[in-house]
């Protein structure tokens, strides 16, 4: 199956290529929402069209419009977004991806995310290891908070999270290396199985954000949660923190301390 | 010149594809600092050198070392960062340039950067023009702030700013589209020539962060100056805002406001 989610995220690839895209004038974007989204209809009807003929028993639930309404557990069920980080798709023609996550009675089977753009294949089966572009990934180790470099975007700072969380927030960008902020969820986890980042945040992520990554996550032995106790994955929005295990704890444990 | 310099910095960018930091284990880079400065020194070493053999008169000031101390008007100075994004160079192994800018009686002249892991050349010769891989960048046209994406790092939220500040900070993160943050000043103001970004702000910079930026800035009309009109450019460290003209003026007003 892993084969065969390249296979469509390859051909999918292709539809993203999209000349009035890639030409559209940097300043005059009035439209480009509407492209966008054609697109990504597109490579969202694209890939559940292939999946389901391929496997007429899967259930697909993506990004644009939910094809299987409820995912039984004994059922296996593709995640897919066709774009994840469509800003930057339109407004930056770089750091967007396909996602697909295969997941299994509650488990992530199979995670594939392709940053066309840099030509970066992220892959993973559970139990046999993550790998970018073929080249197998480490497994991470304890990284320090105060060395750490997390991906954090400005905007959980000054949004509608309440002002003890927001505390946190400051002080964890105090107390860390680095932050960065690239605005594609999918990418940002996958950098974390890479070792390019060593935590991530967000206050609101949707299944097919992180169904793909979470299998990068658990193969490399990083954690992948919600942020907050009370949140549970794979229910619409939610929180989400992943991230080198060490950094993982600490961070896990200032957003969840007894106030 | 502008030839001159793209020689120099693709003989200087072979010796940052260091072996010893591209496999550098991702969570063991207790040593890696002395490794970064070591590139570090070694490619302004080296340019440095490059730039006296072929002009013996000119002015070489960068970051690791001033090799001149003044920098008169009436003397052509190269102002050069052998690693732009150096956390970036050893914890990512992407997102780092090599910058050079240079300038004549006050103004940038010739402004080139290289991200040689995308393969990225950005350069721009006053009058004639910026580049990105030989390809010619449009001039940027009017955004709204409310559509723009700005390179804002969450640190600036948290950090020594004064309380005022980060209100206006706060406000700018509110009203605008999106932000971004990659680790490196040259490359983000590269991309506002290259429409990638809108703006970008950052509350301390060194002449060789900006000075190869500037023209390329110049050359696409967006604008480049102090975020405070306290600061002065190119004396020592510096606050910097660059932006798509209307964007630069909406974030200017908000931050020089009389309070």
């Amino acid at each position: 199956m892993k084969d065969q989610a390249i296979a469509f995220i390859t051909e999918a690839a292709h539809r993203l290529y999209d000349p009035a895209i890639r030409k559209l004038d940097i300043d005059t974007k009035e439209d480009a929402d509407d492209l966008v989204t054609e697109n990504d209809f597109a490579v969202q009807r694209m890939l559940t069209k292939k999946i389901k003929e391929t496997y007429p028993t899967h259930f697909v639930v993506g990004e644009e419009g939910r094809h299987d309404k409820s995912t039984p557990e004994n059922v296996v069920t593709w995640y897919i977004d066709p774009i994840d980080g469509t800003t930057n798709y339109v407004h930056q023609y770089m750091n967007f991806a396909i996602s697909i996550g295969i997941h299994y009675e509650g488990e992530g089977k199979v995670g594939v995310i392709y940053d066309l753009i840099a030509d970066e294949l992220f892959s993973a089966v559970q139990g046999e290891g993550a790998y970018l572009n073929g080249k197998k990934l480490h497994p991470r180790r304890p990284v320090d908070l105060s060395r750490a470099i997390i991906g954090f975007n400005a905007r959980w700072l000054v949004g509608r999270a309440d002002a003890t969380t927001k505390e946190v927030f400051a002080n964890i960008v105090r107390d860390v290396r680095a932050t960065r902020s690239y605005g594609a969820a999918s990418l940002e986890l996958a950098y974390i199985a890479a070792g390019r980042l060593d935590a991530y945040i967000n206050m609101r992520l949707s299944p097919w954000d992180y169904a793909g990554a979470m299998v990068l996550l658990s193969e490399t032995d990083a954690g992948c949660a919600p942020l907050f106790d009370h949140d549970t994955l794979f229910k619409d929005s939610c929180s989400m923190l992943a991230g080198e295990k060490n950094v993982f704890e600490d961070i896990y444990q200032r957003c969840n301390a007894d106030q």
